[in-house]
């Protein structure tokens, strides 16, 4: 039979509106089919044909990934899908929720969804798709960061400590897989994301380069999952020109 | 005629063996009372003896910090222990497994330990002992680190991010509570403390200096305790002359 | 009709073999005509023939960052040869030795190149690029880091002090200038680049990703110089993937 | 003969008013005799007689860090009036100018003090001291840093540098020498140190914690000096209270 050529396969987490759509369509166009995760049936609809629209290839998988059954459930869904693709790329994009506030007025559950996500989420989703990236030979793993990963300011004592341990989770990934051929990547976004839901927080714009655009923060991601391998960057920041630092 | 006097406390959790008997004897030396918080309470109890044997002022308080009912029941018993003394220190000494490994052959169960102490039982008992601190006008709150919490070591990913965690919930602590007078201090424990337990793991050290010893260990935060406002450390380093960093 | 399409042009400072030759033909590539400074005038114009032999315009200014009157003279001769152009992108990648040692037996001599090419040397570069991307509106400006520029190692007295200094410097500049539109990023390097040099040093290399292909790390300072506006990289590290970090 | 024990030296570069003396009156009381250098020969006479007042013992020793002839000269006479000394501590506190300023108006003059300082300076201080120190069998080499030394600043293009390359030089010898028996640590003072010179810049201070007490910031290198060879600290921030970070 005819094609030898194995097809490959982007997985994507928090594949929401923003950051996460931007990263599916952006992935579709450079690197082959895309596994959209999230939670929300719906949004993943929307977006699917929205990657379609583009000419790409995309396909839903409804995962709630604080839930080990859901991530088992999903990626059982992902192999029976796309049984012939090699996944050679991957991303943690979740969003998890700031929740800021003087400490002792926040609830362990103004903690709980951030641990879930970026502590017990990531672990579960990292051990998916390390496995099947090191099936394919080596790949790119991308996880999404943001000031909070590398200070801890006053107020966001429910969220730092999380982003904070994705960081240091990343670097061990980073250690242990580079010499496997696993390229993971830690990315800093220090500056808002300019989507609906910020602009519902902090309003419009001032200016088109004050709020980070999710299609060029998605390049980022894209130029990261195409460093040769003898020149991989493992940390990167990205913020607007206009933002304090 | 009754004291007008107020009396310190201190309160410890992680009073095992090693640094928390350490700092136990310590802060009992220098600072007050001292209220011993530890699961095991037997343990506890030879503490506490060795405590009052130097002449120092203990009581243990049964705690699992993992558990909020049980970390509201020891406060309660503090309180009740100690009515009219003002809670001037508070150390975070809390020992979590390292639970080192290649990732895919870790479960969720060696994760889950390290996030319930550094994350959760963190999150509780720095409620607790912050709103004493902050009724008290003001002191001190330490917090143990590790090189993890610095640098995501390769098959370190069960322990890295929850230390990595408790550094970045420590920031956000210091930043909010300084300027209301509690300094939030936490030390990178850079190397082997020389205990029953580590050598263990590792052996009889080579020489005396190899190892940290928890009663110099116990020092440090003693130091960092006495520090005037005006000259507070936020984060330091410990690790013995011969450590490789 | 005369053109009113202003050209562009890039100035890139270390144009030697390895880094500064990729950088070069990259920069050629992407970006408009390039001015190569270098000490080395042979050097320069082999280059140069390189360039042009890839379809590329390219010019050699010879040019010694250590001496103030040197460099007056190599911008007075870019401007003359490039009257028209705008110049919206500059690289700083002067290699400076890293004469290692016990550091009781370096002399102040092995300590000074390195001090007149990352301080003084980078001053001056600096004072001239920066005034003519202001002049064009804004740009990009990329200074190459080290493993030394954020880690000071046993025996790199002489060397990580001017690399560490000149990271420092790069973030200055890139909270003045990130501003007014000038895009000021610092790449970690973090391995040995594949050269005839280096392999003089550690000899061959064991596999073809142990070392770094400078043309791949010219591409790394292609794509940042452009990111666009709303989504900037200050610091990025780079290694290839066997490296220990 | 009588005493068989050898006394002990602090050699203390930066000895001006402010930290400076603080560091000679800390050290006299905790450390046995102290040589004060610096460059104004008035102040060292007076800040003598300070120390003298307050039972110590010090001895004056002219020296400008940035001539080499200067600091041979100043160890010679170091040699000649305590030739039976161990110099068991020393350290390198060289105010430097800020010269705060935006970038393209600065100087190379505005640069060069900082380096003559932080680096050639420093290089050449700790040459001798170092020698000294191993002579000794160990001891302690205490270094000031700045906010700047960790954080490059908008307008601190002429400082920020000098400071990085001061730590990274710091981390460099504290690798070095640290199995050798010599602790080197780098302190980051973030705060205005309260003197006659900063109350000239900025004012009198609001309340009594919002800068820096020099005779505490002295007791912190006190309390370094001593830390036992098991549990040595490499890094530590000192800051008031109410300082943002």
């Amino acid at each position: 039979m005819a094609s030898s050529t194995k097809r490959t396969l982007a997985i994507i987490l928090g594949a929401g509106p923003g950051t996460g759509a931007a990263l599916a369509k952006a992935f579709a166009k450079t690197h082959g089919a895309v596994a959209l995760l999230a939670r929300n049936q719906d949004k993943l609809a929307s977006l699917v044909a929205e990657v379609e629209q583009a000419g790409g290839e995309a396909s839903p998988f409804t995962c709630d990934v604080t839930q080990p059954a859901s991530v088992d459930e999903a990626f059982k869904n992902i192999k029976h899908k796309f049984p012939e693709h090699s996944v050679t790329a991957a991303i943690f994009n979740a969003n998890s929720p700031l929740n800021p506030g003087p400490f002792l007025e926040l609830k362990e559950d103004d903690l709980r969804p951030n641990v879930e996500l970026n502590l017990y989420g990531a672990f579960r989703f990292s051990q998916k798709v390390l496995a099947l990236l090191l099936e394919a030979g080596g790949g790119f793993y991308g996880i999404s960061g943001a000031t909070a990963s590398v200070k801890g300011s006053a107020k966001f004592a429910a969220f730092a400590p999380s982003k904070g341990a994705l960081r240091l989770f990343s670097q061990s990934l980073a250690r242990e897989f580079g010499p496997q051929g696993v390229h993971v990547a830690h990315v800093v976004v220090d500056g808002i994301i300019d989507t609906e839901r910020t602009r519902g927080w902090v309003g419009e714009p001032e200016d088109a380069d004050s709020r980070i655009d999710a299609a060029d923060l998605a390049q980022a991601f894209v130029y990261l999952s195409q460093q040769p391998k003898n020149c991989w960057t493992h940390e990167m920041d990205v913020r607007p020109a206009a933002e304090i630092f």
